[in-house]
């Protein structure tokens, strides 16, 4: 597991920093869209971060994949510096696999989607077709232990596919799975995973309302751990038994049904145990020259559910509040008139070329227009370009978050921020 | 159109630069996979790059998801210097909306995979959804024109999936779309387009062997353009017109059928016109207030077909041989004895520090296999660690696809190299 995490590089990942408004396709909306009841849906349709295709079937907007991508690259970071491989295993799934394990039958699984006159299942998980691909890897103790994670669209037929982006029925994933010799080193490992996941959330923004959570281990053994946020919206809930430590036990398993709190499922960590290197037949020789089956454990995050909770526990009536490591963009610039273009025009410019990423309203519209759609949108800093900045070179500096305003030169703001 | 090109930053797309060999969970073999017959699944599977989930579906390895990563950034930066806005549709369709331009119904297009029980069908392409959702954005000209583009999975139903990654009836494919007001504009863009595709086979290597194609239009029109590569393992073929200007014409097309060369087609681009803007009702008004429909065009690449043409053109009987833009490591460092493990451990931290990405075979293995590895798994540039370089302080350096030995000290490489 020692790849040199840490050291590492940016691979010509070379983004867009800047935008203008004028440019963007997208445009923001006045009404709320007369199918979403979620307030994530709602906020995140009216400002064209999403589309939806069909219940539980969002399109990403530009804006929408820019926080995406963000979050997407700060789980990255952790799962690199676990020493976890990436790799992209494949939807297409076949029955012949799935039955080894008696996951294929609609009976036991009941949110498959299968392809019409065809064995051919849409992943919605994918424990058995890592663990087929190890097997043709491991043979000793010495090919052990790994682990191996991949950003994937999953998809699951849920039935109640309403709370926007929280429940999708094609969903993108981050998945890990651990494969361990001993069920000490496994141990070690779920925990270093508990510790990238909470800095995981600590990063998005939600780490003060988000708990570590016992929870039942479903079809997979005693217990499970969960991620747990709280929301009015979530469908979870759970009772708090360490709020310092921001400890949890998920309402089905609290003794206690009084103080439970509303909460969303952000992440989930699951000890496998040898459920499925026994069924598929994962086994390695230890140092005794002993066969023993492989210990597994799998973690995962949903990308969209974490976007929808952060737009679900921010958003205020006037719209998005993007965290500073998600945001689409760092700053919104807006110049208020035909005046003020020039003076704005090179802020953008000053501040794109000192590596700052604005979206830039140049676009010709009434000052209020452009006050409401930067609420609606949700950057972190609003800078405007009026009249004063004419006069004394002074931008309006206004935080999204805390409604905070300051005057700053452009040159004190381009200090800040670069 | 005019989003800052060129001016971009790295958003956090941290990679690890390096790795040592016994921590890569996958391995090379010896023996051709016996389900295999095409160049480039074999060696890509043997060298640990793919894995074949069946036939036309392929999972990605570490090693082969870098290369995947490499051309997508390629490209990536291809199409935001065209100004073109990053988007992600979904899998999942809907029969509503693509019987409105004739293509649900199975009888018109046979490569429908469609879910059991649902009136749901998985995307293989997208003209039909980002139609209606610019749609929902599009009313003046003032309005056009954008272009976005995705990197999507695809599912197309292939008969003949024989040809290892160079046709997946899974395949992850970025497609452009373009929406102009007049013919001219689209012209206009179509030839930019053109330009960065060439950009791109440049960048991945196949430049010389890839020539721009007139082809039939398919469905959509009198012509469409294709960039075919030169290859015995491709199942189409080419009358080259312009061996200096690397013009073609498609082999279906050509009037003269003798001198046709085989080739693999990497890109596609599709004048549109107004087959679905008209079918969906995208209209804009125009400057004289005339309701018109908007002029589209669509523009793909594979990137798996891509990945598996340069293992075909390049692959020679050792191996694979990874042109320098997309291989997976620049540095294959092999450490040969217990002897030289020091200086070889010395030589990979000092690399990776100074940022070359390097794959350091510290595996306890003959000198033999990890030569054969080398040249199996084709990173561009092998360090040997041998006694010379604990006598000499000379490292043994060797160009995978030119077979040229050089020697040159730790410092030496590190100047060349970062």
């Amino acid at each position: 597991m020692s790849i040199l995490s840490g050291i590492s590089i940016c691979v010509a990942f070379l983004y867009n920093v800047s935008m203008k408004q004028s440019q963007l396709f997208t445009k923001t909306r006045r009404e709320a869209p007369t199918d979403e009841v979620s307030k994530n849906a709602i906020l995140l349709t009216r400002a064209g971060f999403i589309h939806k295709e069909m219940a539980g079937v969002y399109s990403l907007l530009p804006l929408g994949l820019r926080v995406i991508k963000k979050i997407e690259n700060i789980i990255r970071e952790e799962m690199n510096a676990l020493g976890a491989q990436e790799i992209e295993l494949t939807t297409f799934q076949s029955k012949e696999l799935w039955e080894k394990t008696n996951r294929w039958d609609d009976k036991v699984v009941d949110v498959w989607y299968k392809i019409r006159d065809d064995d051919i299942g849409l992943g919605f998980t994918h424990e058995e077709p890592l663990t087929a691909i190890a097997k043709e890897y491991v043979q000793s103790y010495r090919d052990l232990p790994f682990s191996a994670y991949q950003f994937q669209t999953k998809f699951r037929r849920e039935l109640r596919a309403k709370s926007g982006i929280l429940r999708g029925r094609e969903f993108l994933m981050k998945d890990l799975y651990s494969f361990c010799r001993t069920q000490e080193e496994h141990d070690k490992f779920y925990n270093k995973v508990k510790t990238a996941y909470q800095n995981i959330f600590a990063r998005t923004g939600i780490g003060e309302l988000t708990y570590f959570t016992e929870a039942s281990g479903g079809s997979f053994g005693k217990t499970s751990h969960e991620f747990q946020t709280l929301t009015e919206a979530g469908e979870d809930a759970i009772y708090i038994t360490d709020e310092g430590r921001k400890e949890a036990i998920n309402g089905e398993m609290a003794e206690k049904k009084d103080g439970l709190k509303k909460t969303v499922e952000v992440g989930n960590i699951f000890p496998l145990g040898t459920r499925f290197s026994e069924a598929l037949g994962l086994y390695f020789t230890d140092e005794n020259g002993d066969k023993k089956p492989v210990i597994m454990g799998s973690y995962g995050i949903g990308l969209g559910r974490l976007m929808g909770t952060i737009a679900e526990v921010f958003g205020d009536d006037k719209g998005l509040i993007w965290p500073e490591e998600v945001a689409p963009f760092k700053v919104h610039l807006l110049s208020l008139s035909e005046g003020t273009k020039k003076f704005a025009d090179e802020a953008y410019d000053k501040l794109t070329r000192a590596g700052v990423e604005v979206l830039y309203d140049d676009r010709d519209a009434r000052a209020g227009e452009k006050f409401a759609d930067a609420d609606l949108i949700g950057i972190p800093m609003r800078v405007v370009v009026g009249e004063k900045a004419l006069a004394s070179g002074m931008l309006e500096v206004k935080s999204r978050a805390s409604g905070e305003t300051r005057e700053l030169s452009l040159k004190e703001l381009i200090n800040e921020l670069a």
